[in-house]
């Protein structure tokens, strides 16, 4: 992604926490995470975070997503005793998400995903949550999650973060974005 | 303290809560934890709490002030090599919270503390959280807060929380409130 566009995202990100009623610092403003997954395809594909605390016990973030907008599956994996895997809570702040975890599938589920993406979903249990509701995933299971026209705001709240450990099923996935100058 | 009075407080909490911005669910709304210290004086001394998430890994709260309200001085002791102390971030969403911990005790202090609980509070090094402002405290030190003249509304990140085991400076707090029949 380049630069200018990344500066541009960062603002649309800025007017959802606005309106969703969430202030952040002009330093966590300049700072907003954009993670287009390497597919260059913002509008429909990646996530945007805003990590307030990442410390070696807990982690907390804002995670704001463009209208229908898809974060792709992953899991958090267990890697050995001393890191047991990321557990999360995903509570709805303002807008509607669809999350999808293992389990029954649900049958016609909300989310709308674009071909291209949609071989690599494999989990189709959906949660919905609205505003004020939230949902705490197992260790180490599969999940994705879109939001709904408006996009959406939610608070994850979770053991330490990392997000470099994150397994897709998409091998095409780059979670860790990659900026370019302009 | 009685049930009416603490079905009051707490539609009074939920309304800051909705001045804020913050959804929270009927169910939430009906289990917002009002804890008045044992001093039977909630105006000027006590907390509310909306648990969001408590497990064995990570806390997240809703802290709820009324104007100018006083959480005392406590400290989250280290337990053993299991439970090495409640690590916690506080981040104000609305109002202002002045927050003092151990330090250089700060001149001109913006604390309006009442006669009766003054004694007990041994640090005064300040720290002003605006909304998007944020805090973390170092594991078992001393801390202690009192909300602005509208209220505010803090979210708490933390390690697993267990307020039983708090310790408190002054010897005649109660943290666990205890409700009774009108």
């Amino acid at each position: 992604m380049k630069h200018t566009e990344m500066a541009m995202l960062q603002e649309r990100i800025y007017q959802i926490l606005r309106k969703a009623g969430i202030v952040i610092t002009p330093e966590e403003r300049e700072n907003i995470e954009i993670a287009d997954c390497g597919f260059d395809d913002i509008e429909n594909c990646g996530l945007q975070v805003v990590v307030y605390e990442n410390n070696d016990r807990y982690c907390a973030k804002e995670l704001i997503q463009l209208p229908r907008q898809l974060c792709p599956e992953h899991r958090h994996p267990w890697i050995d005793d001393m890191n047991i895997g990321k557990q999360e809570t995903f509570r709805c702040r303002w807008g509607e998400l669809y999350l999808y975890v293992e389990g029954e599938p649900t049958p016609d589920p909300k989310a709308q995903v674009p071909e291209k993406y949609r071989e690599y979903l494999t989990v189709w249990k959906e949660v919905v949550l609205q505003p004020g509701e939230q949902y705490t995933l197992p260790v180490d299971t599969k999940h994705w999650f879109q939001a709904g026209k408006d996009g959406c705001v939610v608070s994850e709240f979770s053991s330490a973060s990392t997000d470099e450990e994150d397994i897709f099923t998409d091998p095409r996935v780059r979670r860790i974005p990659k900026i370019e100058p302009d």
